[in-house]
């Protein structure tokens, strides 16, 4: 099928992919005293005395905001808010879909930081939730860091985390059929936008110890140039020895190579290069960053993609709809580095010991396992550390 | 029934009055490649081309933002925006309920005129139209006007002009039971917030000549102390004979009564002091500043409340439906003036001659006719005025 024309064509037809409806009749006086005047004013008041009660008396404890700016939609860039509002409803249909979240997407007409963060603030009391989405590197870090320290409740860069978490199941899984322990493997990263930075952070946070980071101009390293914030940290936490050098370079020798970067920028000597026992993630899409039937021949034991087509999807459908789930039920104030690491754990877990092989490191987009898990595990998780408020 | 009670308990039960439901299905990988990733990146790229094309591939075209600051929700004042989202959900309830629109609603963390302004600016991208809700006047004047310059969707605060215009329908149907003619009544409005304010100028639009508005320190006249901007504005354009006296002066041989004020601030002998054939519409709720009974009893021709226990309803639920479906049905640019006045005549139209009386000068909240006749009332106007994009 060609999946953009067909697209296009669908979207005509279903003018909006999600709506807005009623949970309550309205067919009469008594019913209009209720949900709106005169009635309307007591549960008005029991909030204003309390405003926790916003979570048992409106949607709001199930309601989540897809925001975006429009600066990084896909990988089509900076296409402008209105034009990203189809992914925001598609990612708001998911949402519904896997896990009975209500979510609203909204774009906003600007790329300046404060204004942004101040913008989301100001309507954060309308929500549960706020999704981050489709936000540029490195304002996407800003943004989000600012907006949860002003924000009481949970405030995530989907685009960051949620494909960290992914990536995190499925390494955790792809680790155990090549025997290896994540402590002892060399990870290389191939980008350093949203994605890479945040999936490096996650997978120091999961175990890993020897890690480099690449971006176009070769490999991350302290002191290297026109590094931005977010990476200059990164540096610091990785690439112990200061490897100067290009992708290539970097890719020799290692156990696991993780490309969030662009089409076919591994070549399959890159690949053959890596140490035994290789786990190849080329996660660019919707052209990876090289074949993975290609990958396979050149010598990788795993091979895991963006895509639907082929084995191993690491799609971040697995991740979002459970983690706001989990965090909702237990009206979080936050998404912490606890709560995704259970999630990550969370989903590695449902793929047990017989199950698991070179071609199922992590479960299918439609397992309805997965939301429900990484909903459990994001609740324990909150429940735990002290961050629920139920 | 003790609707304040019986209302709170309703609340907890509903847990949120609206939610967002899929108007797609995702049960398959096809399904998510069409609604979301790889398939959506095309209409994404139309409607980068062309931004009209949002209200073709995306829901825009039916939905509306129910917007709040939380500082005149109701008659309850200045109680926050979290404690104001029962009354924004209810809205959306009956915008769904009523006309089909999806209505989103937010509240918003500040009452700055500057932020509001800003704020729903940015996030007009998203939607098809702007209901703003229970803002404080003055402030609600200047943020409606600005947003109306910056913003190429309908701006529409309902507090003033969904009451104006089904005001406005009642008085022109009354007018005709007492056989009295718009330009030679005199009219006075008690009340000079956003809903007084608002009635005043559409009237005078409707064709009131003569007209005298009253606030607390009773009649506004050119040169008065202590008047903002709106009301400066308004005794320019009324009270041409200066009258500085109270409410009860002003009511003296008087031939319309309009109350948007507070309980009871009406005695039974300022009413009998009013021109015969008079008609009294005293609208503050829950308590009128008349009961309705008394007034009539006092020599009131036509008495007409908010209230859903008499007879004559000016409900501004008459109104606001049909008003945004047809704005969005037109994809007008805006709510005009002459919108507003086609709004009003459709109302008014609907009952017949043999119809009409002093008791059923206006329809009921559930006449299914009303949204339908507004709408097309609205549509037709913004089509014959060249503010339509269809």
């Amino acid at each position: 099928m060609n999946y953009a024309e067909e697209s296009l064509k669908k979207h005509y037809e279903w003018k909006g992919k999600i709506e807005v409806t009623p949970r309550v009749q309205v067919k009469t006086r008594e019913d209009l005293s209720l949900a709106y005047t005169p009635g309307v004013a007591t549960p008005c008041l029991e909030i204003q005395k309390d405003e926790a009660k916003s979570y048992e008396l409106t949607r709001r404890h199930n309601t989540v905001a897809v925001i975006t700016d429009g600066t990084a939609v896909l990988g089509l860039g900076d296409i402008g808010p209105v034009a990203g509002m189809p992914v925001m409803e598609g990612k708001a249909l998911l949402f519904k879909a896997f896990a009975d979240v209500d979510a609203i997407p909204i774009c906003l007409k600007t790329k300046d930081v404060d204004e942004l963060v101040r913008t989301i603030y100001l309507m954060s009391g309308s929500f549960g939730g706020i999704n981050l989405e489709d936000i540029s590197a490195p304002r996407c870090f800003e943004v989000e860091r600012r907006l949860k320290e002003l924000c009481d409740i949970p405030v995530f860069h989907d685009d960051q985390h949620g494909t960290a978490i992914v990536l995190g199941a499925a390494l955790l899984n792809a680790l155990k059929v090549v025997d290896k322990r994540i402590d002892e493997v060399r990870v290389v990263i191939n980008g350093a936008g949203s994605a890479g930075t945040a999936i490096a952070e996650f997978l120091l946070n999961l175990g890993v110890k020897n890690m480099i980071v690449c971006d176009r101009a070769g490999t991350l390293f302290v002191g290297k140039e026109g590094m931005n914030e977010a990476q200059s940290a990164l540096a610091a936490k990785t690439n112990t020895q200061k490897l100067d050098g290009t992708l290539a370079d970097a890719m020799r020798g290692a156990d696991v190579f993780i490309g969030v970067s662009a089409p076919n920028v591994v070549s399959e000597q890159m690949v053959a290069s890596m140490n035994k026992g290789s786990i190849v993630f080329p996660m660019a899409n919707p052209t990876p960053e090289i074949d993975p039937d290609l990958a396979k021949k050149a010598g990788a034991a795993i091979v895991g993609t963006g895509r639907s087509d082929h084995k191993n999807q690491i799609n971040n459908v697995l991740a979002f709809p459970g983690i706001f789930r989990g965090a909702l039920d237990a009206r979080a104030t936050a998404i912490t580095e606890d709560m995704k690491l259970a999630a990550a754990y969370g989903i590695a877990s449902l793929i047990s010991d017989e199950e698991r092989s070179a071609d199922y490191i992590i479960p299918g987009a439609f397992d309805e396992r997965v939301a429900k898990a990484v909903a459990k595990a994001v609740y324990d998780s909150a429940v735990k550390t002290g961050i629920a408020r139920i």
